[in-house]
């Protein structure tokens, strides 16, 4: 059977459902990875599961965002991390190590690997032809117990490469051109497969910064076929042994195409407030700039800061500009300090960050009040610098580098070609901030007093009644939810601290509500939950006691991660039921198990109207008997593992 | 007449008064530096001056202690200082550039030069024969526009080095071996002059090393005399130019005198939680460690960091330890870069973070819960680590690096002794991070919404009545009356935002309270003010309309604060009268001008119950004169400029 790059790697994998776009599949999972910030909730849910091994070839536990340290919670983070993976047997990256994507695409990914992370650039390591999926982290934690993980199959998007990029044109030009094209909506439900003799063009790090921004496209993930350049990367790594050559096979078929070619694309960048506002460098040039910023798992690879450096050397940085530097990993900074090339990035006056995520999720860095940020990251979200009013455009390593020099947004074709050519890399590497265990479940585990339990649920009750603790309009978003800001990420590891924010914005009561209730519902109009993937969303009403979430609409991930906490994501039968209930108002649920079973609507009765109304329950199987079971992990321990 | 060093260059340098101990002196100043968590007030507190020009040879601005930036308000404040430091022809020293008392060693400081710094450690460029001492922002703003500074003189203390050190002793364990011997209080009202044969076996860094921590011992400053090894170093630095020899007179007379010798000397540590808590690392040798920290003011040269590659080359640090490193300065990384010592230290599996105080003052890298710290910094008070329950040694770098391979504090004589072969250091040097300004009073400042006014007093009424807002015990700290920590530290250009969390530990009412009643007395116990010498404790309460503080007794250094912001410091003639005030008592400060004139104690009024009570005012006639001006600078404005 003649089939493409992602159709070989699903099949290998499949373990039921069909390979039909839309229909959800079980696959095997091969690796996984956690940074700490989705992390410690990772392992407190895999410690919930009650495992005595972990069902992965390769699970590693990174720590790369909270690195700052401000406060004790980051460094009890880092030792609960390392203790827990220790326990059982996960590979543990020390902070400093490098950037989870970074470190994973030169030390562990495989071709044809399958790869499920607690991350939404997981799929970084589609450069190296792994199937590389990022999750939310209590799928990631049943992935590592059970080694399986759920998915609807994507429709399979074959981006064709032609011709040969012309620097200055860089790989991070390559995936703006296609967010120019396709938006950040572009790659919903769908996997780009990349092909065409412009791949051989591209090496491994340059597929990797394309695979990256995948997620920007709001892609399940995006993939590389796996050849000679694949094996010259390896073999630099020490690791020919992990090659497998791997590629479409001839006349495959794909869903949807789109025909690139590689010799017309001019240096871009995504100006504010959106990866995918697209504009070439030639309309912004001149702009002054106060800030310039490189690094992140999107462009801080050796080729990258190689790059940089020829750029940089014998220059100084522009008096008006702060230009900051992340190196994507200790193999990287190390390379860079043997080759000479730090040597000349420091001298002309850029700051040395840690081989960390750092600026590109607003841990430091923060700009001034208006300044203007270039940067070679993923995303630029109005405030996700950390300042509100910065202004921040998204750039190719070789934009940013030389205007730093300049003070303005500066063409890089100024540059002479020399700074151009091949970049040779040095064949340095070691593990020595890696720790390998071979798990000890007798091994104590460390959790400070900032790690704290995590709530489970209990499997559903045939009726509850509850009050309306709040009632809330149309759009929805999880930072309404649970805000995530450098102030609250240290505590992603304590849900009952962060309780004390849910929907703060919006109610400043609702905790308190919540206490004095014991729980009760959420009511909520179209579109509830839209935003980020966070599941602490769903794990801080679970901690509340919040039952059910009644709504005009849910959007998708957030109403599964809603399913796996075992709270019930329910939608009005009549929308305009939702205009009947005010705050407070108890209403009761009855007969859920044998409804939930039938699939009839369910009965909600309005104590203090009388009124009776319906609503809807919108699940798969799967997902109604994850609600049954009281959330996802009591549905794996119970029924499949 | 035989003179000491130090009396030379305060001879030099006086302007009024007599050069006895005890007695107040004006001496000129030459140079003046800043850094950004004190800096921002000193040039808010210039700019109220309305100065044409800078009276000081040299000023330099350093960015160094606020670098994380977490939030706008940190780059706000760079670029605060950026550009007034160019209106008035101050030196800026980029962000990245490094710590400032390493950078003024390395670039500025001069033999026989006067220098006043808004930071606690100024003594350091006493390593380089500059007399050079530490002071409250506002003396700092008046040193920059008049060119003046008081001072009591202080006793001069002579410390006799004899002998040379026997490695892996370090010049750091000298100064730990004097705060052993003399206490956290032994230096208070003294300067400490070094002497002796054994001084011409220290480099000027080490020398620093040791100036450095007379901080520790309460010194008003150390100084080293300038000799050959100091042109070494200014040659180095391309500034031969800038040598001058200078030492004490052959049979000067000094104050006090302490002989050491140096062959004695082994390696120390300073145990929690004092600098004076002093074990030999033999007594502590075994200890488990989670984390060491190399850099700070104190111990992060060239020579030290070059001494650290060399036991971390081909070396890894152990598993359970987290080792971070800052450099001193831009050019002590490049000069590590370029003569690949750098590269040893990255392999190792260190963590190299930015050329700033970092660390040091709690700006990054807590420790975890429980965590046992080795630092080569100078302070180890409970908490300052941003861990309240964390154990902090500190030690010299070469301590710290060779317990970072063991995981346990180690004695560095197994060290081999090629370790300790004399370093050579390259002799790159660039000022490209340092904005050098000519001043130009049209220059416009830019103040980003995290830069507030200054609050400046008005000349002292006649008679004032007011509420009692607070009263409290006895040994309140400035603590208590203005918290600092790493949420508060990137506020303090922001008095109006500090004010709603002043005495907030003591009582949570009295920001509310000083708005209701505009301002008002505090009443305080014994020991009133004491710990640091911020002089936020004193800024803050008159933003808030603190008119006097009537205490039974005042810590020296907030007392002075007081004084400078024009808040009177008044005293009960008898202290039973204490408890005859209640909350919210007012009370009836009369005819103050002319008691102040005569001397004779204040009468005060206590509305509800009609008693009087005599209140003291124990200050100099230059003090006095201050209050009755309403603070330092409507005095420096009126009286002298």
């Amino acid at each position: 059977m003649i089939m493409n790059l992602t159709q070989k790697i699903l099949k290998e994998h499949l373990l039921s459902g069909n390979m039909t776009a839309g229909e959800e599949i079980e696959i095997s999972i091969d690796s996984t990875l956690t940074q700490d910030s989705t992390g410690t909730m990772v392992y407190l849910q895999l410690e919930a599961m009650n495992i005595d091994r972990i069902k992965t070839k390769l699970s590693v536990a990174y720590v790369d965002h909270n690195m700052l340290q401000t406060g004790f919670e980051n460094a009890d983070d880092h030792l609960y991390i390392k203790t827990v993976a220790n326990k059982y047997g996960i590979v543990y990256s020390k902070p400093g190590n490098g950037i989870c994507h970074q470190v994973q695409l030169e030390r562990f990914s495989k071709p044809g690997w399958t790869l499920v992370g607690s991350d939404s650039h997981t799929p970084t390591s589609g450069g190296i032809g792994c199937l590389a999926i990022g999750a939310g982290g209590l799928d990631v934690a049943v992935a590592i117990g059970s080694g399986r993980y759920f998915v609807k199959m994507p429709k399979i998007f074959n981006i064709v490469l032609k011709g040969k990029l012309k620097p200055p044109a860089a790989a991070k030009d390559i995936i703006l051109y296609i967010l120019g094209k396709l938006t950040v909506k572009g790659g919903v439900g769908r996997i780009f497969e990349y092909s065409g003799e412009g791949v051989k063009y591209l090496s491994v790090p340059e597929r990797a910064t394309i695979a990256n921004m995948g997620a920007e496209l709001g892609a399940t993930t995006s993939i590389f076929p796996s050849d000679e350049r694949t094996l010259e990367f390896l073999k630099n790594q020490g690791r020919e042994n992990d090659y497998r050559g791997l590629s479409a096979d001839e006349g495959a078929v794909y869903d949807e195409e789109l025909v690139i070619d590689l010799s017309e694309i001019e240096p871009l960048s995504a100006a504010p407030h959106s990866p995918d506002n697209i504009k070439t460098i030639r309309e912004l040039a001149g702009q002054k700039i106060t800030q310039v910023a490189i690094g992140s798992c999107t462009n801080s690879s050796y080729r990258d800061l190689v790059i940089v450096s020829r750029i940089l050397k014998g220059k100084t940085v522009h008096p008006d500009v702060s230009l900051v530097i992340s190196p994507g990993s200790k193999q990287v900074l190390t390379r860079l300090s043997k080759s000479g090339a730090l040597n000349d990035i420091i001298a002309s006056g850029a700051r040395i960050l840690e081989c960390g995520c750092g600026p590109c999720i607003g841990m430091g860095q923060a700009p001034e009040t208006n300044g203007i940020s270039l940067r070679t990251f993923n995303r630029n979200f109005e405030g996700r610098s950390g300042t509100k009013s910065a202004q921040v455009y998204l750039v190719s390593p070789e934009t940013a580098a030389v205007s730093a020099i300049y003070g303005v947004i500066k063409e890089p074709s100024i540059l002479h070609k020399d700074i151009f050519d091949e970049v040779h890399e040095d064949d340095y590497y070691d593990d020595n901030m890696v720790i390998k265990s071979q798990g000890d479940m007798d091994a104590k585990v460390i959790k400070g007093p900032n790690i704290k339990e995590f709530p489970v649920n209990k499997p559903l009750e045939d009726s509850i009644f509850k009050k309306t603790v709040l009632k809330v309009g149309d759009n929805i978003t999880t930072d309404h939810i649970m805000p995530s800001n450098a102030k609250l990420l240290p505590y992603r590891s304590n849900i009952p601290y962060l309780s004390e924010f849910c929907f703060s914005s919006v109610d400043s009561d609702f905790h308190r509500n919540c206490k004095n209730n014991e729980g009760g519902f959420i009511v909520g109009g179209d579109n509830y939950g839209q935003g980020s993937s966070r599941e602490h969303a769903a794990l801080v009403p679970l901690y509340l006691g919040i039952r059910a979430v009644i709504a005009k609409s849910f959007a998708r991930i957030h109403k599964s991660n809603l399913i796996n906490s075992g709270i019930l994501p329910l939608v009005f039968a009549d929308a305009k039921d939702y205009d009947d209930i005010e705050m407070f108002d108890e209403i009761g649920l009855n007969n859920l198990q044998s409804r939930f079973k039938s699939g009839e609507p369910i009965k909600a009765l309005n104590k203090r109207t009388g009124q009776e109304m319906e609503l809807l329950l919108q699940v798969t199987d799967r997902e109604r008997d994850i609600l049954l079971a009281g959330g996802y992990i009591n549905y794996i321990m119970n029924f499949t593992m």
